[in-house]
């Protein structure tokens, strides 16, 4: 806990953009409801609340909030000065709270079987698994049967993309890689467990999987860089008969086309009429785009940190970006960044944060949809979006890949699928479109059965092929 | 299920030792006494039994019983004739049981955090866990504290040596590897994940393990054959600074002279004074060979297939046999394998089922101790031990690795050590043979404070150094 005057230290945890709030507040629902709707006028999220001990006619409690930015936590902290009978006492940084869920891991192995005599002992252990391993000899196809293989995932990284936080190395990657698999585990009871692949070598990563490989049922890539990512998951598919699904690629990617799918239909339109501008052309750009072109989306013009991406472009280019040349940019379109936003009827952000303007936004076409999806920051905040015009605006929390590798790899698991390929991922986009309310792009990530009908619409996509 | 003249499908599957039989039985104890006391008498192990249904003064009940042989089923059988109104109805092999317990792996990974709310996804996922991702990249050690790696064994093999059966490859390995994850996991809470290492080359093996090493606090090797064994354990070791552990050489060994403690406690002697002979030259009889070195046994004469491990050997040598001649057989004798039981005071089988006779128990020194250790069925029976005169015999299921290596991994992980070195083998050696009650050789494999008091011991040792 540090005092009012002393918010330095809360810039230092920006990233993590968790905060509590203690409160002494009255004890009625009014008060609180001022102090949400101010959390919410400076596009925070209102975290977990709980009250720490009663005082004569007020409470005292912690309100976590969820921000980006200082500036928000300024800006909070001014709108609750007047609010009356409220009183910020002190501010926590929510790191102290994350590192709790975090400490010793987000993960852990169980026994599935009771351990309790000598003969569970005897069942699991010699001498009877023997028979297991005899089983498994005789007929190899059994060990998806008898083995954990069938919920198994090595989720494999070496460290080098991590988040946003780029080239961060092996070590400070591996909560997100617990993350992952704490996810899969929750939602699909899908055993995911982390790998960390010690080399930065293609070769020597494509041929560390390979050999690891065996023991799962699928692999997911993770948090590897663009353009080394592509070619190792081009080796492996080749490689290996199960399937290898590198997420910031098509778990993005599915998701993204599923908010499309349900921002479209709000607004009346069809893919072939709409054109996409699309900032960053790293992993997630790629599969974008390339799902995008599969949804016969009109145009797409993707900009990277050089700009345009044209048939011709020689600076900074690599074979994956010239795949996008020859199906995206009809027009070999050339100009500035402002110019491209001219007449767009969708943009999608997968880039760096704050790094548009309200005024490229009003100069796209009419109602645009804008996805400034860079992590943890937008390329433009949401807000700022529909000011300047966009009819509909999701930004990378609204828009998250945890509500589609789970199911995607729940699906191709019970289908024993090989691979899951373009069907699979453009049936988990629909069905999460379909499952949308009405007025929502996608559906609630903490539904359970949210996975499972993705889960079992990638299934049926595997079996029709 | 098939019927009482039909046996020659439990021979099939007699390796996995569990039977069932189906009985009509009185409903009272003394009948159910009869019995167990007859399955006892065959050397079988009585498992569960359930009653399917209750007849007019009858109880149908289902009997497990394990059993190493076929012989034993069929004295089983003929001794359960005469007792009154006893009817074994029929007979099922107990795999049944068995590949349920396995059925789709007998481990699973789970979230160790709640999924409930935003605010959990939040914490658990981006964007709060970037604050973790960012503490490890500032200070690499706290990966010990906010990850699992703390709690986390590779359980790594190439499937060369499983169990007593052999080079039968990665997949039938699984379900032993799952077995020794799922046994850390319920006795210690250490998260074993199986490794199969697709390679018998041992450079390969070694720079694959390097290689994923860094995502572990602890690496178990398991079921490779030896001699490889011994170099990649060696080289691995050289290579990372977490402990290297193969189970079937350091864990065997650590149960073996726990139990022969006992046992020369039992007897009132002394290692000094006891000669060894022991069978078996592979990665157990070398563990074994080594430990009973340090502590300090009178000799060890060491025969392998070919015979007497001896100085000048030179037929089917390795280094390791040769580092072997160098510090047993003090006599560099060199008969037959029966000669060299005469006068031993100490006989330890780490080979073959039934190649030892009474015979040659009987020619050993007054009152010998006799473990024939080999699985599931031992060098000779523990009965015709005894009955051959030894004072004290324990086969493979009562001396079980599972008794030390949960323990000393959780002891070396608790301890942050970066091996697991010879002191801390002895500790766990002796504080197993203090557990043990006056009239066993070892502690209760199922009481957990057992393995938390071995990993006690273990980091101890580890802290003394």
């Amino acid at each position: 806990m540090f005092s009012l005057e002393d918010t330095s230290r809360v810039q230092h945890y920006a990233s993590s953009g968790a905060f509590t709030l203690r409160c002494t507040i009255p004890d009625n629902p009014d008060t609180f409801n001022i102090l949400t709707s101010a959390i919410n006028q400076v596009a925070g999220h209102i975290g977990p609340v709980s009250s720490t001990g009663p005082e004569s006619g007020h409470k005292v409690r912690d309100v976590t909030v969820y921000l980006s930015e200082k500036s928000q936590l300024d800006k909070l902290l001014t709108m609750t000065e007047p609010i009356e009978g409220l009183k910020v006492v002190g501010i926590t940084d929510g790191i102290d709270r994350i590192i709790e869920i975090h400490r010793r891991g987000s993960i852990e192995v169980v026994s599935r079987v009771p351990l309790k005599s000598q003969t569970d002992l005897r069942m699991l252990y010699t001498p009877g698994v023997a028979s297991v391993c005899e089983e498994v000899k005789k007929n190899p196809a059994m060990a998806w049967e008898l083995t954990g293989i069938c919920d198994r995932v090595a989720i494999v990284t070496n460290g080098t993309a991590v988040l946003g936080l780029g080239n961060i190395g092996l070590l400070p990657s591996l909560p997100v890689m617990e993350g992952k698999a704490a996810i899969m585990a929750e939602f699909v009871g899908v055993s995911g467990f982390p790998v960390l692949i010690d080399t930065k070598d293609i070769d020597t990563f494509v041929e560390t999987v390979v050999r690891i490989a065996s023991g799962f049922g699928a692999i997911q890539l993770e948090d590897v860089a663009a353009p080394a990512c592509f070619e190792i998951e081009e080796r492996l598919k080749a490689k290996l008969n199960i399937p290898v699904f590198h997420d910031d690629q098509h778990g993005t990617a599915t998701v993204v086309l599923a908010a499309l799918m349900s921002a479209l239909k709000q607004l009346g339109r069809t893919p072939e009429e709409c054109s996409v501008l699309m900032l960053g052309a790293g992993a997630a750009g790629y599969a974008v785009s390339l799902m995008l072109h599969e949804f016969a989306i009109g145009d797409i013009v993707i900009y990277d940190s050089r700009g345009p991406l044209y048939r011709g472009r020689t600076e900074n280019m690599n074979p994956y970006k010239q795949h996008l040349t020859e199906i995206t940019n009809k027009n070999n379109q050339k100009g500035t960044l402002a110019e491209a936003f001219a007449g767009k009827d969708i943009f999608i952000g997968l880039s760096r944060p704050n790094i548009i303007s309200k005024d490229m936004i009003a100069s796209m076409a009419e109602d645009p949809i804008v996805f400034p999806l860079s992590n943890p920051i937008g390329e433009i905040s949401k807000e700022e979006a529909i000011q300047a015009g966009a009819a509909i605006a999701a930004d990378g929390r609204d828009i998250n890949n945890a509500l589609a590798y789970p199911g995607i790899f729940r699906g191709a698991l019970d289908a024993r699928a090989t691979e899951i390929n373009m069907s699979m991922k453009l049936a988990a986009a629909e069905e999460l479109a379909n499952m949308a309310l009405p007025n929502e792009l996608l559906p609630d990530i903490l539904d359970r059965a949210v996975h499972k009908q993705v889960a079992k619409a990638v299934a049926a996509a595997w079996q029709r092929a």
